[in-house]
């Protein structure tokens, strides 16, 4: 992890026993006394497991959102920094959106580049350097987006319907297998697999032929994936799950 | 500057008593024994000033590039670092392309951030974080332009052509003036005044109306500043040339 070469990390949670297949239930978790901050990811979008809470904590909450942010409402007050890279629901890769609470600025460690030291940033409103201006461009045209298609709120119901819809595809075929216990399944990344790992290729192959791309589970996994951010409409999951349908028949 | 507040720094040169319209002479420089590297940016756009000379240097040489890469064929065997944000020549903003000899490698300071620990980035094939995708994809349309016309001597030599008709143009008029000494003009940025400051805001507005945009001089020093980067065609410096001739003819 990459705080370790910078402070004493302690890892309160490691779900490498259940192949990280779930989450630690929230009254599990035990917080250090006097920690300067407790970080977690709430979606970990290789295995498609996410949070469905936010954990207490004393010290500040310090969150990589990349692929949570803008997919529902999300309440900020309860952050003390949150971290986002663009390229899951703002935009193209290259821009990194930060959140950070007033009392947190002006901590840097002694040798932080300005460019990752917020005090610096902020007093620069945040042209330090020379900011990625495209991709600015686009993250704009995207949250002008999101206000047209009625603001968060709208947002995140037609997430959890196309999440639902999937995981009710997947639990009801007798013939797909989501690997993620039931109660923290990432609304944004759906992991599934075949009876017989022989057919993986098979169903990517076929369905890339029926415009259906990208399912490949990631490579430290393998199985299927179906990445369902914010950009997929609900229709590009009912195709998904037209097309599972129709393969379960020819293979199933 | 930045590298004081990693290092020594020996600051070895400093034309602030020109005002910058000039660098130093190739022979003036006094490299400082044992020095870890010297550094120096070949092409300062804000003045429009540019070095005629690569220094000689027994610590490696480092540079940068921003603004003088892709601008016409350049000895990189001379340099130990290159670096160059893409926004000029290269791309869109949110990019910098590195080149490192292999021997100076491997020397990042303890706590450097992995993304700019060489090594480590090598190593990773410049994949280490999330690459800015649209930027690598744009910046290899460019790539393949250049190709196109010709490579960078063909590039080199319309750059060339630009600056020396725009200058000279300049020099002929009897009312534009360049404030840069004639041997260390900069081929990428052209700055010039007029005989009366308050005609620069003028200028700027006819300019705008006949199609002719971004000429205001850097904030930091007023006047006017034409960037005619390769991104700019000689007509389009001829289409300036005619304007600022049309211009005197009707305010000089």
């Amino acid at each position: 992890m990459e705080a370790k070469r910078f402070c004493k990390v302690n890892v309160i949670a490691d779900e490498a026993a259940s192949n990280y297949s779930t989450v630690p239930s929230a009254t599990s978790l035990k917080t250090t006394a006097g920690a300067a901050y407790l970080h977690y990811t709430p979606n970990e979008t290789i295995g498609g497991v996410e949070f469905p809470y936010i954990p207490q904590s004393d010290a500040p909450l310090v969150a990589d959102m990349s692929s949570t942010i803008l997919s529902r409402p999300i309440d900020v007050s309860r952050f003390g920094l949150i971290y986002a890279g663009a390229q899951k629901n703002i935009g193209p890769s290259g821009l990194v959106v930060v959140i950070v609470r007033d009392d947190l600025i002006g901590k840097a460690r002694a040798g932080t580049p300005p460019i990752w030291d917020y005090a610096a940033m902020a007093k620069e409103n945040s042209m330090l350097n020379t900011p990625p201006t495209f991709g600015i461009y686009m993250a704009g045209l995207v949250f002008a987006w999101l206000k047209r298609q009625g603001g968060l709120g709208v947002i995140g119901e037609r997430n959890r319907i196309k999440a639902n819809k999937l995981y009710a595809a997947i639990d009801g075929s007798g013939f797909y297998r989501s690997p993620v216990a039931r109660e923290c399944r990432s609304w944004m990344n759906v992991p599934f697999t075949v009876p017989n790992p022989d057919l993986e290729k098979v169903f990517c192959s076929e369905a890339a032929k029926a415009g259906l791309t990208n399912l490949e589970g990631h490579r430290s996994v393998g199985g299927m994936r179906a990445s369902i951010y914010n950009a997929m409409p609900i229709e590009g999951v009912d195709a998904l799950i037209a097309f599972m349908g129709e393969f379960q028949r020819r293979h199933g």
